[in-house]
């Protein structure tokens, strides 16, 4: 029986060389899966997730579909792929989809969060998924300037690797500032995100936050729409895929066996 | 200045082979904690902590003295610390206690928490510090055994290299298991804790909960005094040495810089 089997991920990226699956190279996220599923169907088929993390980026709610023939339920699928999958690549739930559902085509919004601790070191259990920065950050500057890029602009100047081609306007319908002792987070949802985009967002807050750039100089920065223009790149490791949200509930709630 | 000072200590226990330095053994905290020190001061001094934890067991409230001669400020001499230990240890607050203060002659009570997993497969980013079981527990036939288990009894069932010599009474104020989903948490309080007590405790808690063992039989247990009647010793990656309680508080609240 073919169907079309969606699943709710959570994966450590720390070892990983990012989602996508790459020719010769046995260390992407997409290529564990595949094989996991290739191995318990015997037929490779493309798994599609909502979009791909980076080398060390990690998801919390990353949602990926595959059409399979099997004659496994939902459940017994997703057991099957913890079962092989490493013990940082983890199946949360299983849903079965529509046939034409397609988990980035049809992702409505997504929800990244970066984490940030302003001492010098970190909680020890939270290490491997915090950029620890280490220094004090002006948080009503940084809250200014994540005022001006709420909404609908061309967020050229917070990509790498623009294609003339493609439009780079984005809407961020969220973009908060939570502070949590001397940690803080970054959460941000929009419609779509450009290639880094989270990080070069995190990275000039960060640099607003440290009176290196006026919290009004924002707005200016994507009028230019010129990379050069932005801050630097966060580090991977406190990025975090949190949620993908379609027209419709994809998974129950309620814990899964 | 010779002073008394006192650390709120958090590790990852891992990678290390427990608390108390071993001799031609660079891979323990108490050594790592040390020799920063005498880096620091220039002079060897040993440093007390509550309770030795074993290889493996992590902790998020140790807490440990060392009288040094420093002319640093607390605050300073916790910042060095941090600054020169590995990532997976870390000063979380410093005092300045009596003289005579000992963390642990001094300590009138301790908590540790066990994490027990009862899915096939740990939520990723806490894998490390779970004990992942993977099978269904009858948690009320548990809380049932861990009412017999507290207040005052010889232990002597729950300790590994018993000495004939010393009192295994011990009285637990407190031991309570607390579901979250899949994930069980073991919290137990007391005025000491023999060799692997916790963890023994643990593993008969465990069979308990798999039908292996009565609830009712564990009074038994305890007037056996004899460590083969007991359960097994649960896995050290799932223990965590939470809290110590002294007659007066220690640290004071809130976050340190």
């Amino acid at each position: 029986m073919k169907r079309n089997l969606c699943f709710l991920l959570e994966y450590d990226g720390s070892r990983y060389d990012g989602w996508q699956r790459q020719a010769g190279n046995d260390n992407t996220i997409q290529g564990k899966v595949e094989r996991v599923l290739e191995k318990m169907t015997g037929t490779f088929q493309e798994v599609h997730a909502s979009g791909r993390t980076d080398a060390g980026v990690h998801a919390r709610g990353q949602v990926a579909n595959v059409h399979l023939e099997t004659e496994m339920t939902k459940e017994e699928a997703g057991r099957y792929l913890n079962q092989y999958l490493p013990e940082d690549i983890r199946v949360i739930k299983t849903a079965v989809v529509p046939e034409r559902f397609h988990s980035r085509l049809w992702a409505r919004e997504k929800t990244y969060a970066y984490w940030i601790d302003m001492a010098p070191k970190s909680p020890v259990f939270q290490r491997k998924y915090i950029y620890t920065l280490g220094e004090s950050l002006d948080v009503e500057a940084m809250r200014q300037a994540a005022g001006a890029l709420r909404g609908t602009h061309d967020f050229g100047s917070f990509c790498t690797g623009k294609s003339k081609k493609k439009s780079t306007v984005r809407t961020l319908s969220s973009l908060e500032i939570i502070p949590y002792g001397t940690l803080l987070e970054i959460r941000v949802t929009g419609d779509g995100f450009l290639h880094n985009m989270v990080r070069i967002l995190t990275g000039t807050l960060i640099e607003v936050g440290q009176g290196k750039r006026e919290a009004g100089s924002v707005e200016g920065l994507l009028e230019e729409a010129n990379r050069r223009e932005a801050g630097f790149t966060a580090p991977a490791k406190g990025l975090f895929l949190m949620n993908v949200v379609y027209d419709q509930e994809i998974f129950c709630h309620g814990e899964e066996e």
